[in-house]
This record gives structure tokens, sequence and C-alpha cells, in this order.
């Protein structure tokens, strides 16, 4: 069976704080079709595993922590972090597949990633480069939402920001020139990377009350997106300068810096975790939430938006599609995920051929 | 693949008032398995459109109407009434496939049809004939209600009323004759045509309090019903006479007309749009309002009944069923709608051999 | 096609107070993937038929009960106990097929059972034995819970008391006891029987505080499981004796005595029918309320086990299983249940061979 999700990719499973260190604290994230539980080992190192014993299938976020392992409470099988069986109430000896899958995780920038491959491929390189509400030279707020969508839908709304225009008009947007933006994609090893300016224009919607309604920005805009769907966001305000190509010139107002990894449930589901803010050296008093709130709309129009489309999708599962020019970030973006998916699906069934 | 909703005909799409003429006036209805789009020009005209930008599916109801045009709320495509793009933000060239399909569209009696299939078939004269409460003869009130059913049993449902004894004992029934009943039902080009009196019965259960209790009643009954299911009742109420056969001779007492649209939304539930009211001749003050809310009542019950169906259809999808007498009516509205089918089957096959 | 549920079985239908004997009194219970109307005749007797009509698959159940038959109430057929039509509206003889088929039921220990297989085999005597609350002898109360889960995953949580340590920790457990108890399953022709004794245990965690804390039980257990999925347990709490094999020899407290059927609706859901409490002998004044507030605990302690282990089961359909040992007793019953479906599927396939 092809897979539509890549293996060897790490994926978010939520802010650190989301997994806590109590006796109780046993989450369960569903991660590109796999049930994962998430709990903090003693030391506080996180464990993450498949929620599934592997005798009947309960699920072990059911269960209890005992030290660093974990106790399937339908017949009482104990799983060290590794997950492996250590001890079966009323047997001497463990089968020797009484295993749950582990999987590799690390913690970075305040988020949790998990690596859903090959433990042995888990490089912790691979993890996008972001910003995290911990960083001390910046104040940022997180939230999260679940689109339900399939990824590769996300994807297309992220990698084409001319949508601003449209979809955000009572957000981020409040003027058409994003709609008429259409920059160059670079392609990297696991996505894209993009820069440009948008110049003379208006403060967007959610901040349109802060300036003269003639007030003019440059906005300097770098964005990495890199697979399954993460999207990292540097979004700086400045003055209008008079440069009419390359960086902006006018003076910076407003550092701000956005991260956000979208993780897939499923085919049909997705969690999408961001924080957005702004540089120390840059901050305004109360700017930080103005931004979050607005934010937190702007992703509620585009859930809207990506839900109707799935609608219309199930609809018309074969309708042709008429593609446009804002399709070229889209489309280089799928173009690497599809390449990594791929490969790993031909390595999939020359292993399988083998046997 | 076979299609199971004929496309060359007429669907109510709602009744006019349904649609308003402001700018945020958009209007979804899914019609025999399509979201239509449905809104008005500035001069009050009708635009009928399938409800999915051609680029990546969103729904074009999301959108925003700019003059008699309509805008894709996500990348900012524009579209005439005509469904052929006129703009795409920052492509000086519309793509040729950049297209919406549109539908005819018709108001009359105020309903609002729409034709489903090739535009160049779409003949007005098939409407069928009703009376809506716009009409200056008439006292009418309307309503509407959605039933999880196919629409063949809808059809079977409304071609014989013999169910009026059964399900509707509470309201319109109140004598068991109806289901004795067994009109001649005459097959028409698009659907069939019955006429009958029934004869010595009591008042209905709804307006039994408004006569004594050996009150008699003649009930000419003339039914017109069409593709894909449209039912036009004349139901008028007299005094009881002494004819046998052929029409009551009784005086005439209240004269009341149904106008009935059923419209499927999808192989599993419909949309059902009714009037009913009594002429001005015979109006008597409170009548229109205790008809409409027995009509309600009975459509409540008829809607209890069809899903009850539903679910035993769904359990027992291949059961042989047992015919009755009563079958007659359901038999040849079903067998008009089932050629009309295959024709358009057999159409479409051979247009697809043809390529 | 195979069948997944055994058609000639007793199949529980609930308490007999669940179906009155008034003229609204109709009851639908689903079993074994059939709805099936249940009513009682004017002497009592209660009548059970696919709640199905012949003729358009109406549910039966919105019918009309007049004196021991049923009228379709959609066109007004009506039926006698026996399922046979007797009269159609309209028609003066009624056609040979209109028959719905009616099932052999019996009521015995305040149950209600029914036959869903060849009605020329239903023998009462494959009954299980068990006691009801009108028994005069105990003191019982009842209740019931609906579980989705598939009835064999039902089965494996009831052939194996181990899970009482674990998933019952809070109410029936509060020792490790019961999770390293090994006992030996006997195959009966319709199920397996199980004896063994508790030793030593501490009061069960509902009921620790009416005893000093270190106050030990022998618990003797009498555990007889038959098709579908009947679970009938004595369970007797003594004094801890000083006999180490064998029954206890400790003086008996508290004779307790359960009652459980459990009927699958269909593959997805199961109905949960059960009574607990202890014999006048023994009783003590509070103790069956107690001992049924906490039945009713420990059952949604099951369902959450179980329909979170559905869930996982849905997500890994081919996962392979790891067996334990304390899977013996699961997999007699299972073994048992088998063979009888592989003799029907067998039967079944001869008789559509020699067609």
């Amino acid at each position: 069976m092809t897979e539509t999700f890549l293996k060897n990719a790490w994926y978010c499973a939520g802010w650190d704080s989301d997994i806590g260190i109590g006796a109780k604290d046993l989450v369960v994230r569903k991660i590109a079709g796999r049930p994962i539980l998430l709990y903090r080992k003693l030391d506080g190192g996180i464990v993450a595993m498949e929620d599934r014993c592997p005798h009947r299938s309960a699920p072990l976020s059911l269960g209890r922590k005992e030290q660093d392992s974990i106790r399937c409470m339908y017949h009482g099988m104990l799983f060290g972090p590794d997950g492996k069986c250590s001890h079966v109430p009323g047997m001497a000896t463990v089968p020797d597949d009484a295993r749950v899958p582990s999987l590799p995780v690390v913690e970075r920038d305040n988020w949790v990633w998990v690596w859903m491959g090959d433990p042995a491929k888990a490089d912790a390189d691979l993890i996008c480069e972001a910003i995290g509400p911990g960083n001390p030279d910046w104040i940022l707020k997180t939230n999260k939402i679940q689109i339900k969508t399939n990824y590769r839908q996300e994807i297309q709304n992220l990698a084409d920001l001319s949508h601003v225009s449209w979809v955000h008009e009572m957000t981020f947007g409040g003027t058409e020139d994003w709609g008429y933006i259409k920059p160059k994609h670079n392609v990297t090893p696991r996505g894209i990377e993009t820069r440009y300016c948008v110049r003379q224009v208006p403060a967007p919607a959610f901040a349109k009350h802060l300036f003269p309604e003639d007030a003019r920005f440059d906005i300097q805009v770098h964005v990495r997106m890199s697979v399954p769907c993460n999207f990292i966001l540097s979004f700086a305000v400045h003055e209008a300068g008079d440069a009419t190509s390359g960086p902006t010139n006018g003076r910076l107002l407003l550092d701000t810096f956005s991260s956000q990894a979208v993780t897939p449930r499923d085919d049909d589901s997705i969690d999408y975790y961001f924080s957005w803010g702004t540089s120390k050296a840059t901050y305004i008093p109360g700017i930080v939430d103005l931004m979050h709130t607005a934010n937190m709309e702007a992703f509620l129009e585009d859930k809207r938006m990506l839900e109707g489309q799935r609608e219309r999708m199930l609809e018309f599962p074969n309708a042709p599609l008429v593609d446009i020019v804002h399709d070229a970030g889209p489309g280089r973006m799928l173009f690497v995920l599809d390449k990594l998916l791929q490969e790993e699906n031909e390595a999939a069934a020359a292993r399988e051929a083998a046997q």
C-alpha cells in the first residue's frame, strides 16, 4: 500500500507544557495516522510509544505510570520506556514479541518532536529552526487549532500567501497587494525558502486603528517551509522605503516571528500549533496580545475555507483543477514532499520484495 | 456510471424569498448531488452556478458578491454570472478552463427552479403548474422540511394517498376510507394525473371539532405529479352529494390547493417545499392557519415513517418486497421517471462511446 | 457470506418488565444484526417478529397493536402474532408472501429470550440457568448498559477475570491477586465452566470501609459462560480458611449471584443486561444497593476499556497480537463459539449448493 504520510520525518506532538510530569499525565496524540502515547520520566525526559498494548490492543493511555514504565490496565502488562515488556502478571517469562514500538523524541524551541520512521535515521538536525516562547530575546504567545483537512491542502494554503488579501481580508489583509505578489520559491532539501518585500502597503486590517490612514509600510517576509508541513515566518515591518527591488531600505519598526507546525492526525484532519510575537528590541506594550488575537481569528478564517474546500473535494473527487500563477509555491513544496514519499514507498516495496 | 438523478429536469431550489438581494446574500442548495450557489443580480435576476471554484475547489458561497459577479475569496478569482472567470489576480490572461458550470434558472409561482442538465434543453414549459402564495386569488401559507430518505420513497409516498388513513390518522385522516380508495392514475409525459372523489366521509381529524359529529363531506381530489417529485393537489371539500360515481354534485364548501416540490439533495435526503391554502372565494377566517399547522404535523408523520423505512431498507438491502393494489400509482410514476432516466443514461453512454 | 452471529441460539431481549402489556407497548431490539419487534398478547404471552413490513420495509414498531395483531401504519396491512398477514385494505386476497418472520420467544428468570435461527431447533433447555430478581430466595437488583464493542471482545473480557485487578482496581479489585489466578476452564457443549477459590484476599475496594484493614477472605468463584455471551457467576465470600487447594473451608459470609446476558446488537455494539445480589439467608441490610452501585461503576470501567480497545482495533486491523497465559479462558470460549458458527456456515453453504 502506498503511504500518504512521510515516515522519516519529525512531527510536532505539541508544546512542551502539554506534557506534565504528574503521576496521571499521559497524553495521546494521533500523528500521521498512528495514536502515540507521550509521558515524562522521573528525570523529565519524554517517552513516546505507540498507544496500543500488543496483547489485545487496549490503549496504554488508559494505563498507569509506574516510575518510568507504563502498565497496561487491562491485564497488567508492564512496559519500559523503550517499549519492551518487562513483566506479565502470572507469567515467569515475557513473550519475545511483547513489545511496543517506541519513537525517538526531541524537545526544542518549546516544541516536542516525534520521529515516525526508522529510529536509526532520526537526525535532530532535520528539525526545522524555530523560535519558541522560551527564547529570551522574543516575546511570543502560542495557541493551537484543529482543522478538518488533508495536510496537502494546508501545505497549499501556507506555501502561497496571496490568499492573505482574500481569506484574511479582515485580519492580516486589508490591501489587495498580497494577492498580486508572485515571489520566487527556492527548493531546499526538505522544503522551500522564500524571501520578498511587500512595499508601500497600509497596516494590516487588525492594526489599522493604530496608524494614520495614509501610513504606508514595507514588510520584509522570509518563509521557510519543511516537511511534513512546518512553516517558519519572519515578518518584519518597516517604514516604507524607496528601494523598488531587493530588501527594503526603510527603518525597522517591528520585528515579528511566527513558528507554525502542522501535524496531520490522519488523512482528514490536522493539528496546528503556532506562536507569533516580536523581538524584545522592537516590542511595543500590548502589541503581542493584539497580534495573537488576530492570528487566532485569521486561522479560523483559514479553517472555514479549508473545511469548505474539503467538502467540495469529497463531492467532486475527480474534478479537473485549473492552475494559476500562485500555485508555484505549493507546487514546489508538494514536489519535495512527493519526492521523499516516493523514495520511502519504493524502499518499502523493495524491502517487501526482498522478503 | 448510471445516474440516479434526472439531469434534464427542473428542480425546486426554494421559495423566491429565500434568496435576498443584499450584498451578503449567497445561498447554497444541494440539488441532485451537486452544491449549487444562488444569488440575485442587481436587476433582481437569479444566478445559479456550481458552488465550486475550478482552481482548488473552494466553495464560491464563501466568496464575495461584486456587482453581478462572484469573487472566490480563497485566491481572488472573479466569475461573471455566466460562470466564466473574468480575472485572476496576478495574471494578465485568464486560463481557458477557468469556468464554473452555470445553470438555467426560472422564478415562477414564488418558486425558484433550476435546470440541472443540458442548458440547450431547458424548456420553462416543463415546469409544473402550481399556485404560489403570491397568487391574488388564493390565501396560502408555505413551509419546508428535510427528510432523510431517497426521493423514490417520497414518490411512492405521494403517488398513493391510501396512506392518509394510517400515517395521518391524527391529522389528514380520521377515517379508513382513504385506505380503500383505488383511483385510476393516468400517465402523462412527465408524470401521472389522478382524479377521484372520496364520498360521505367525516371531516379530517384536524378539523373534526368544527362540525357536528355526523357531518359528512365529499372530497374532490385532483393530483398532478411530475418528475423529479413535484406534487400539485387540488383538494376541494363539498357537502356530501348523492352522485355515486364521477365528480361530486354536492355544494362546494372549501376550495383548497397545495403545491409541493420535493428536491433530492443526494441519494439519502430530500428538501420538501410546500404550500397549502384556500381560494379567496371560499376562505373562512382562521382556516388557513389551521390547515397549515395540520400540514406541518402531517409531514412530520411522513418523515417519521419514511426515516424508519430508510433504516430498514439499509438493514435489509436485498429483501424481497410484496406488491399490493395501492402500488399502482407509485409504479406508474416510477415508470415515467425510470424511462426518462434510462434515456439519459443511454444518451450519456452513447456520447461516451463516440469519444 | 460467512455469518458472524450464531443463528441457532437464544439471545436475551431484555428484562420481562421492559415489555408492557399496554396498547402502545411496542419494543424494538436490534439482535444479532436484525431489528426485532416485541409485544405482549392479551394473555400476556410475548410475540417476537422481524420489525419490517414485507410490503415496503416500514417498521412495524411504528404500527398499532390490534388485539394480538399488529397493523403496519404505512398502508394498513394487518399481521397476526405468527407474522402472517391477515388483511390488506382494498384487497380481497392477501398475497401469499405477505408474511413477517416470527421468532420463538421464552420468558425465564425475568429475562426474555429470542431464538434467532430455525424455529424447529428452538430448545428451551439451551437457555442458560440463571437467577432472576423474581426468585424468592434471592435479593437482586438489575440494570443494563450499552457498549460499543464487538461481542467477541466482550467474551474475552468475561472469560478471564484476571482483569479485575487492573480494570476494576477501584471497584471489584483492590488486590493484585486476581491478576495472578490461572484457573482451569472446562469446555461444555455451549461454553465453558470454571471453579476456583481466591484465598486470603482483602475485601474488594468498594467494600473495604466495612471491615478492619487486615481482614482477609476466601472467595469461591463459579462461572458458567454460554453462547452467544451469557455469564452466570456464583461469587461466595467466606472467612479466610486454611485449605490451600480445593474449595475454601472458611465459614460462608455472603452468598452472591450475578446473572449477565450480553446480546450483540450488530458487529460493533452490545446490550448488556445484568443482575447481582445475595441470598436471603446471607443478606445484610444495604448490601445489595452497595453491590449494585459498585457493579454499575465496574461495568463502566469495562466500557471505557473495551471502547478504547475498539478504537485501536479499528486503527490497527491487521496488527499481530501477543498471547499470554490469561487467554486460556477466552480461547476456549471462542473455540466453542467458532465451532458452532462454522457448523452453521457449512450447513448454510450446503443448503445453498443443493439449490
